[in-house]
């Protein structure tokens, strides 16, 4: 390969991935890609060839210094479809259901970011957080203040990330320090988009709370916003809570329930994610395969508000795009193993199964694939944008245990999943840059 | 003090605990102890005085060494009143509910404990887990084979615990080779309780494994083993999946539900825990109620395997005593701040509250109180055995964020039971001596 040796990279370790995005999960067994002794080519934040080492090694150039990973596990970067940065100073806080959460901590909170310096901070911790768990893209909610959208996305930018963001609209039933107006909100989230939207990996979301905390006239505010830039992202919260849904049916009367509301005003669609979907009706899971709308799964979030059991299997068979989620705060851990562990007790809770394989294809390529980003991430196919996880299969005396008594890759990787935590990030690449490593 | 000053040990630090067993979990906050620069001080394995630094450090003889402790946190031992040591080996193994679990792994794994030198090898990695996790006292299912118990005992001896543990009694629908025989069980059960009942600090526990894998022949020389030695534990598995419970049905036709077989076998009453009691119906709540039985509350194993979620607030209320559990190898942690995390959203996931407090009490006190043992164990009172944790409760950067922004004690704590995993166990004492020691 000559030419690009001077920024080539090679990476030598077992890899794993998933080939392409099924419909059917069934169908992940014949698309798992494994090389024991594998080799991933980089150039220029880009995955060039990727294959057997044996295959591979005669295409590197004399010299080269190899990434030798042989012992652990190369993953593509984990995928977090829905996660609020201003609330991970208040994760793990006690004791109530979402709206009184909300009040209680979230709001006074999320104050504090209208003050750019402090938004930065937090910022840098966030992402510091996110890497420390291997999560190389997030779509994240910042809070209503343009300053902290600023931060979360310069401090983004700085590690290359394919990160997708926006500026929350919230212009009634909250505090009024944190209200925009519909007219204020139009105008910052147009502004911001401009700036960032497409700015190197970075990418825009439309970002209305949730239906509760937009007036009528907010709400069109961000239809104008989805139909000027039309591939720009929306993300909000629907039908999480019972008393939500209550309090959604009596501010918008005239619409026949929760999701009607924001497909109303134009808010469904491709690159519309909706955080939670715990209390769909039928009529509304139509909607979302209609539209092509996806699913934000955030099970740790769900149990920990007590907001109920999302119907995961219902949302896959119905061919529903599913990312999985932590919803920090309101989730307690960054960690997507984690997740999927709570995942799987969501799924077993209602009698059904949730195979190792599909947690990890949730967390990868199904996870870029809610984001409409499947084309770019997702796995370690030539051509993809290089972010990618080296991970440690055995941070712990149980794990090693665990890991050595496990016959297939399918079991030893459903026990990375059940005891699986930040220990097992060995090392953490977005865009072909080596961006975190653990320290012990 | 004089006399005692060549064995006397103190300790330094902020000192948490429970002052006694309460009925009412509104009545812990007026219980609660605590002493910003405590001192706590040990002679030959008790607790002989506890108080503040500056109250307390006359009392000291000179010249001592003080275990420093300032800006850690000193807690009682935490009690785990349900677990399995054969399992440690399969745990987070994939995807069944109960009884295909039991025969796809548990059984075929259980086998292996028959060779004393693996027990002894499982053994030494399993008490390793508990003080890592700063478990000081536990409930423990060992195999069908005798060789198991030996090996677990041996091995919690030479740690000082206070620990009950049996051999399973297991004489019909499972594998051949796990099988015993009402004769051969009552003969080895009795030899291994008279051997290791009240030796040192151990306990015994009769341990039929459940109803469907007893004979009415072995539950009546189980309750003769409990006539025989009124003083010993008995514990088994009560309710914890639908189909478990048809399933005793139909093989106890003539008792009234499943409760009723133990009942009737006398296997119920003080110093009887039953793991699980997901499914109990009011009559059975009143039997546990009245016969002084204990509930293990197992919420990761629970939802792990979709049994349901334990009624805690039923039983609570009932004035049932609870304690706290891991039940590994189908729970997939052995720390019991995971575990309360757990229990926390099966409380949430029934729109019901449960305060850190009440945690804390349930994995100290309150366990030791389902387990007959809060006279000796469960605080830092006076007398009391000296068990004791010294917690880090910033072992991450997400933790020293969250601790740092809360404001009362009480959140602190919630903080540290959402977010605590084994890296907070920086220091776990049994008998007054140090047993495991954070090394990073």
């Amino acid at each position: 390969m000559p030419g690009f040796a001077n920024t080539v990279k090679a990476v030598r370790g077992a890899l794993l991935d998933i080939k392409k995005v099924v419909n059917n999960p069934e169908d992940l067994e014949d698309n798992l890609r494994y090389f024991s002794d594998g080799l991933l080519i980089i150039d220029q934040g880009k995955v060039v060839w990727l294959g057997s080492w044996e295959q591979g090694r005669h295409r590197l150039p004399a010299g080269l210094r190899i990434c030798d990973y042989r012992g652990k596990l190369v993953v593509p970067g984990l995928v977090d479809t829905h996660i609020h940065y201003p609330q991970m100073e208040i994760i793990g806080a006690y004791g109530e259901q979402l709206l009184e959460w909300l009040n209680t901590y979230t709001f006074p909170t999320e104050m504090k970011y209208g003050d750019k310096s402090y938004a930065e901070e937090m910022a840098g911790l966030f992402v510091r957080e996110l890497l420390k768990n291997g999560t190389t893209t997030a779509m994240v909610f910042c809070s209503v203040h343009p300053e902290s959208v600023d931060a979360l996305f310069e401090a983004c930018d700085r590690k290359h990330m394919r990160v997708i963001a926006g500026k929350v609209m919230m212009d009634r039933n909250a505090p009024d320090e944190l209200l925009d107006t519909p007219e204020s909100s139009y105008r910052d989230s147009r502004r911001l988009l401009q700036k960032w939207h497409k700015h190197n990996r970075l990418l825009y979301a439309v970002t209305p709370r949730f239906a509760p905390t937009s007036s009528p006239e907010q709400l069109e505010k961000a239809m104008m916003l989805r139909e000027e830039f039309p591939d720009v992202y929306v993300q909000t919260h629907l039908s999480e809570n019972p008393r939500e849904i209550e309090w959604v049916r009596s501010l918008y009367p005239n619409r026949d329930g929760y999701l009607d509301v924001y497909n109303h005003y134009r808010l469904t669609g491709e690159r519309s994610v909706f955080a939670h979907c715990v209390h769909l009706t039928d009529k509304e899971w139509q909607v979302m395969k209609d539209t092509g709308s996806s699913v934000a799964f955030c099970p740790t979030s769900n149990m920990y508000l007590g907001s109920g059991l999302f119907k995961y299997r219902r949302a896959v068979d119905d061919g529903v795009r599913v990312g999985m989620a932590t919803d920090v705060g309101a989730g307690t851990s960054f960690n997507l193993f984690e997740t999927l562990n709570e995942a799987y007790k969501v799924v077993q809770l209602q009698k059904a199964r949730l195979a190792a394989i599909e947690c990890f294809y949730r967390a990868t390529l199904g996870g870029a694939h809610a984001l409409y980003l499947d084309h770019c991430i997702g796995n370690l196919d030539p051509g993809k944008e290089a972010d990618f996880v080296v991970l440690d299969p055995v941070a712990t005396e149980i794990q090693q245990l665990r890991w050595n008594n496990s016959k297939t890759l399918d079991e030893k990787l459903f026990v990375l999943m059940t005891l699986g935590d930040d220990r097992n990030i060995y090392r953490t690449y977005v865009d072909g840059r080596l961006v975190y490593s653990r320290t012990r």
